[in-house]
């Protein structure tokens, strides 16, 4: 009772030139396991299922963009998010995996890997590699985290961004800036080697995004409609239930994100990494949602939501080395500081819809530097070197790219689009056929 | 091409003051690893997936609720359901884990384990934990279960309570009442002694939460225009598609909350315990497509959905247990039963919009008492002196906590917020902005 | 600080008289673990990772078909899907599970298979069975997967078909049909035998739904207004958000799909199959952005979403034995395919509102090909035979029933009905309440 799997092993050797690590295959070659190979087993079945939580993350930030814009351009959000994953992936398959762990950044070396990518990959599986999984789970991982950059910037630029250049800047923000970033620390770059931490990304990957974002929303300008005359017009997300969805599937996707970072299934480990996970992650609601009772008189379901968020972002630097304590008191500062900072974007006339600038960008930043603040291991000025670092090289990276494409292509739809919609403008397509919405709201 | 793992290690010993069992770092400390180290691990990867699961109920959760009532309370219905989790993983924290499994209930006892808390746990990981997992693990786990309580209650009181009131009720009967009543059993107390067998909580968590919510709808009374001139009115939900993903989500969930609980990876008895309560979702569905069907000429889908739930309600208490057959029968009564009980409150009078008394109370109580019904080994009095105990405290100590916030602050929002939605009453935010839809219906 | 877990072992004992292997208690009867014991427990706890997966496909299905559909059939649809999953289950308990891997189909065979059923297993547990799981870990992947080939067919035959005989129709199916078919394969039947191969069920699992989604459509014919005067006119679906949702949660659950299809947490089988299934979905995307772009001048997020299930249809026959680059090509194959697929069944005037016809059926024989052009180990002729074989019994079958349907108790809906919606004709329920939309969209 069950497909056949003698035969599905051979060939699996047959087409793989790869050397597969002995131990995965001891099983079929001889009788005898031993507890290593098990552990390996382990833990690349537990990386495996941190791969899923990270991809159901990008289904997350889908929902909690859609939700907090409006109807008439919710084809175009799904539609970013759908095709940034896809990019993303096959980028990071072409380019990305290979470049974000090279220490030869000349032309000729970029080019030596880029040739290859992931589908010939150098070697193969080498000792160099983490005993915690096999390459191809390593890629994967990698892969999910990449697409996640460029995402941030989607929830930022939305409403107003025309697609075809958007693509071209995530294609190239993923392929090239990320992974020049990140060598600087997981791929045991200059930063590492300066005592900096950043465990799972709050700088690494959030305010890589956000920098971006950043760069996105001054270079596009704000949404028509939302500064009038000095005054700042809210405009309402139209979807509270598809913004929770996304945010649950964020706080989901953040236990793998956070304990796959962990790099094996190590139980007091990994289980340590996700309770301060979570609890950062429930405090930046009880943070949120008093910040926001306080001062908006009235508890604000979008800065809940994005306290939470605002949390999880604080604590990814040092989920692995924050005391359980520290992990409850970044939760509420990041939660209570995302409510202050969406208002003060606001008053900078720096219109982001959905507040990625101040989840991933400024909670990013404060969680990095958090790690310095709440074990005596790590120093904040190496911590603030490093957020500076990322900054002086991904916000101007971004603002060029962003100015290029404005110059060239085009990077903002039209007015009469705008105000239409984009999902009819860009799709010829209505994402709620049938109901009745107001356009102009 | 890895983070830096090493050093991560390192770290993590240097914080953490607690005694991580030997076996877990035994990996670290010399090579040779056991192949019991590695069972720990496995036990541990499965635990910690039964979080990931149990806590994707808490959207199940926010979707049922919000699905099966109206569009103009979805956005406080939301937020309670957001604010539940925070508080109660939070309350669960500081107090409740340490309260669940003591023995001295005295003001002192009390007070000595309320100071603590997880932050600071006495003595760390000690022998009496479970070998399945980590202290972090059985602390996350159990902190995912006892938010659900609360969430039970929440949406039985749904379109009408006060948002401040509610969240101090939640907070003190997660805090106080779940972990008290708890220790009767899983804290090995009088009730484990006597042979009362409750699995995985169709009495100490549905049930508790089934108890608060029948004194919540007693005190608060039912919504306007629910019983006009002795007619029951039928309220509509606003959006079953968002009804169908809770639905899904929570059975999805119930693989970990059920299969979690038999508390290691033991292949033999979780994936028993799998098949027991997948069936009896599937049967529970069954059950009531064929009452609804029946009675109400016309298959109900909120009967239906409700239906599954109610199957797994009713599985809870003996998955572990009963034969398959028996857990499709237990599918099959509890879907039909579900059907007939719902009808049965609002004949009486009793408001509950997601009809969470008849899942969780009525089913969870049915579900107990079939332990004793087709187990051999337990007797039904047994489970019928357990279900009497619970409600006897729980029913008492719920309407305590409700007729005292009624009194005091008052629980119910002013006949014109109700009429206007609570959305705009409690939080000034629109679920639907931009959609046109009836707020009188 | 644990439920009692001895004595819910003890009474599993007492309760299971089947044969459970002696490996999977060994840590109960003697503290002696081996790791042969804890490998068993890593690949069935991988499988069961696999299962949660496979089932969320269903939450999947019912989305991507709720949101390509119009809002006056949700309702319908969503209980479609629901009860498809439950008869799904129980009649693969009943009958499925023991039919899908015998020898003898001879009537008194068939018979004798059926009568015991999952709730009675031929002397449960044996050496037969693969050593990576149990036998309910096994019974309930495989049940997962036979609820699939009913869904596909639903999604084809929506917006005008009954529920009841549909309903009937489904269950003959998954009852008979499948397991027939699957018997021939993963039963190490004739096909198997051949050199036949289909890894996880492009051709067993996706095209026998395919099959029956063609069948259905014929006889039903197409949904009024959708043909008219010789002119197309396209019915929009109603909610792009669901059909986004649905997408993503396929993707999600194709990792176990195809993933949980090594039947052991191999490392590197698995982590292999998730590359090339991962990587064959992202370029399902640029396929078919690619060709609706040009095609059709803009981007089509229906598409879009068509061609990633499209491409993961594809890869799932060959995600284990062909190239990563292979892989991506399938994909952009499969994803362009699927665009020109849609157009050129509805110029057959072949009305399939999901394009299921197109996803499944031409994409599950394309992937099925696929092996033999990019693997040297298979023969395109041999992949070809199979193709045609289930060809040559699922369709005719499905027609059959679908013939025998309509001439009895009918197949399809009064017209009024139809143009009412099938929410109010079959289950007298609205699917958003209180929202204003069109019924004559």
């Amino acid at each position: 009772m069950h497909h056949s799997r003698k035969k599905i092993q051979t060939l699996f050797f047959a087409l793989c030139a790869f050397a597969l690590p002995a131990a995965v295959f001891a099983e079929e070659a001889a009788p005898e396991i031993t507890a290593a190979d098990v552990m390996f087993t382990v833990n690349n079945t537990w990386m495996m299922v941190s791969i899923f939580l990270v991809f159901i993350m990008h289904l997350g930030f889908a929902m909690v963009e859609t939700g907090l814009t409006r109807a008439k351009n919710t084809v175009n959000i799904l539609f970013k998010n759908t095709a940034i994953v896809a990019i993303g992936l096959l980028t990071y398959t072409l380019i990305g995996f290979n470049l974000m762990y090279p220490t030869d950044w000349s032309v000729a070396g970029i080019i030596a890997k880029v040739t290859f990518g992931v589908i010939c990959p150098e070697g193969g599986l080498t000792a160099a590699y983490n005993p915690g999984y096999t390459y191809w789970t390593d890629f994967l991982f990698q892969g999910m985290f990449a697409a996640t950059a460029a995402t941030i910037v989607s929830g930022a630029v939305a409403e107003r961004v025309k697609l075809g250049p958007f693509l071209v800047f995530c294609t190239l923000y993923v392929a090239l800036v990320y992974p020049f970033v990140g060598s600087w620390v997981w791929g045991g770059g200059w930063l590492a080697e300066k005592g900096f931490h950043d465990f799972a990304g709050s700088t690494l990957v959030h305010s890589v995004g956000g920098w971006g974002a950043l760069a996105g929303i001054i270079v596009i300008g704000p949404r028509i409609g939302k500064y009038v005359n000095g005054q700042i017009k809210g405009i309402m997300g139209h979807n509270m239930p598809l913004l929770t969805i996304g945010a649950f599937l964020l706080w989901l996707g953040w236990f793998g994100f956070n304990g796959g970072s962990v790099l094996s299934a190590d139980p007091g480990m990994v289980s340590y990494v996700l309770v301060t996970t979570c609890l950062a992650a429930a405090a930046g609601i009880i943070g949120s949602m008093t910040a926001s009772w306080t001062i908006q008189k009235k508890p604000d379901l979008t800065m809940v939501l994005n306290g939470c968020l605002a949390g999880l972002v604080g604590i990814t630097a040092g989920a692995d080395v924050v005391s359980v304590k520290a992990a409850v008191i970044i939760g509420l500062v990041c939660g209570g500081v995302a409510v202050v900072s969406v208002m003060a974007f606001d008053r900078m006339k720096l219109d982001d819809p959905v507040g990625a600038t101040t989840v991933h960008l400024v909670c990013g930043i404060l969680g990095t530097l958090f790690v310095g603040v709440f074990s005596a291991e790590f120093s904040v000025m190496t911590q603030l070197i490093g957020v500076l670092a990322y900054g002086a090289v991904c916000f101007p990276a971004a603002l060029l790219l962003f100015i290029i494409l404005k110059k060239t292509v085009g990077i903002r739809v039209s007015k009469e689009e705008e105000l239409k919609g984009l999902d009819l403008g860009e799709h010829g397509q209505e994402a709620y056929h049938g109901f009745q919405f107001f356009t102009n709201v």
